[in-house]
């Protein structure tokens, strides 16, 4: 399988995040993406992203958030705020009056774009996450023309961008923004998969309402867990989409057997579906061990998790989201698209074998 | 004139405030009350409030709101969070679904109740709070029974407080309690004259769609300041309180004789309205040299403001909000009482002199 990678993710460097009343390391580091793309390199090619330009990103994003996104850190800066990042710290609310246009002040800027302080926007971030949309369009239009899979790694990740809040360490929504790109190329239906911990908030919000991208996801009850907003098993989509959204919210201690239980639940809504294309939202703080997560997870689930996937037998896309345990998670990541790739031609093998017994 | 004081206030001591991307000391801080009180010393009895228990609370705020501001902190403690004090990092934004009940992670509630990252809650804030509220009830109740003028010692101050959601250092609405209190008595029509730095966007809201609380405030525009979402001067009341709210922001730099001329402009449009009651919301961070401001108000204006304000001729409830220059808070608070009470002596003075003339 092949990976789509970029080195610009590294010029997203936010030092610190917000967390709990106190600025902490950012658990989403360059890092993260130097060793996923070391665990991945025996699985095949790693290529650098076609530029497939802003058209693909400003047909899920609102225009006036993308140019906040690119020219937010200088303006922070031009206005004597601190250069490490914005850091909003005044949050537009529910009974904010409606205004006609965005606001000017870079505080307000800030807390009319974001939705959390995990966000933070650097010098770097715009080249980042346009790098990493490119990521996304490369690879889904990769399997459009014919790859049988392809894995993006993003970063940053994406699934919790809305079409006008960046939040959660996420700036573009990459999945949306391959899903909007392989419908526009002929695909009639795409579904999303988000295994995320985190419920894919942005992701469900961009497409709640239709029909043509399916959104189903696995992740921690938001009653307990972040995004705490958006996630829950009665949110069923709207409109034409009503239906086309399926929450599988998780209890805290979730283990392999029940996460694997819920994946078949998921699988089957997409299956039913019968989408063209399948994108992966791809997070592994589902492990036992992340810092972030409180799932139970074995490292040994991950190779399991990619063999259902292989199951749905759809050309897939896999978007990298979150995962926090250094350690573990190259090995984790590396697992799933592995695991993928065995079943997949384990399958191919058989249905070959069947059409030459049916030959015969 | 009385000031209404509690000690209790004290019981509110955050340490810290998130502001562009650094934890610094809290602005507002147990201190601006001390200095405040010793700086009144001189102007009247200083008496503790009457306890008006939880009902004028209630006719301001949400109960589910009330009750997350009494239990917020232990809950979060509860929950393994840091001790300190509650500080949200997830906020409820403008996509999030309407669900049918308040959250119940208290990292959801703390984002779904709270508008900004000024308004930390610590084990003490709901003992402050109340006793703030009861010093505005107080002191209103008391110029409502007679007393020409009052001013409630208000820590922490309330004019950012929403129905249900807690900001700029503001947890309880002193003002709204106090104002919709002054209606239970009997009062036709009260007006509230918001003179802090920063627009009272909890109060303008509170009484947005109604005639019979006038809301007039002087403040830097929302374009530039804090709280960014409200305040501009098209924000003029909704329904039967359509032209009931009057919004004059104000330029960076804004001198003496510039905001004399904006307060006239409040006053006359205060005096048109011929309210029962004024509660004048009184922030002294207009100062010059207030570390959070950007106006350029000398300390000789403070007595003129007073005087001013005394032209209108109406029972007033003085009513502390914001003011952050530590030197300065006790003279200028004291300086617009004193030229209150100067200005009304002499008025009264003239008219029992034109009354005596009038009997010659």
């Amino acid at each position: 399988m092949r990976t789509v990678y970029s080195p610009a993710h590294a010029a997203h460097r936010p030092p610190r995040e917000f967390l709990d009343g106190a600025l902490i390391p950012s658990f989403e580091s360059p890092e993260r993406a130097e060793l996923i793309r070391a665990a991945v390199a025996g699985l095949g090619p790693i290529t650098a992203p076609n530029d497939h330009g802003m058209a693909p990103i400003e047909a899920i994003h609102d225009r006036g958030y993308l140019s906040y996104l690119r020219d937010a850190h200088a303006a922070w800066v031009a206005a004597g705020r601190s250069p490490e990042g914005v850091y909003p710290d005044t949050f537009l609310h529910r009974h904010a009056l409606r205004r006609p246009s965005p606001p000017r002040a870079v505080g307000a800027q800030s807390g009319h774009y974001t939705s959390d302080l995990s966000a933070v926007i650097t010098a770097g971030t715009w080249e980042a996450a346009y790098a990493a949309a490119q990521c996304a369009l490369t690879a889904a239009l990769g399997v459009a023309a014919g790859e049988g899979a392809s894995f993006a790694l993003c970063r940053p990740p994406g699934h919790h961008a809305y079409a006008d809040l960046c939040g959660g360490y996420c700036y573009l929504n990459n999945a949306a923004i391959a899903a909007q790109a392989l419908r526009r190329a002929g695909a009639h239906r795409v579904a999303v998969l988000d295994i995320d911990f985190h419920h894919g908030n942005g992701t469900q919000h961009l497409f709640y309402a239709r029909e043509d991208v399916l959104f189903v996801s696995l992740h921690a009850d938001p009653d307990r867990q972040y995004p705490y907003f958006a996630g829950f098993a009665d949110e069923t989509g709207a409109g034409t989409g009503l239906g086309f959204t399926l929450n599988l919210p998780l209890p805290a201690g979730c283990d392999d057997a029940g996460y694997l239980a819920a994946l078949d639940t998921g699988c089957a809504r997409v299956a039913r579906a019968r989408p063209d294309f399948v994108l992966v939202s791809l997070g592994v703080d589902t492990f036992g061990g992340d810092p972030l997560g409180d799932f139970a997870l074995s490292g040994g689930v991950y190779a399991r998790i990619g063999a259902h996937l292989a199951e749905l037998g759809a050309p897939t896309v896999f978007i990298m989201e979150g995962g926090y345990a250094i350690a573990e998670i190259g090995d984790n990541v590396a697992s799933v698209l592995r695991g993928f790739e065995t079943r997949r031609a384990q399958n191919t093998n058989k249905e070959q074998s069947q059409a030459c017994h049916r030959q015969i």
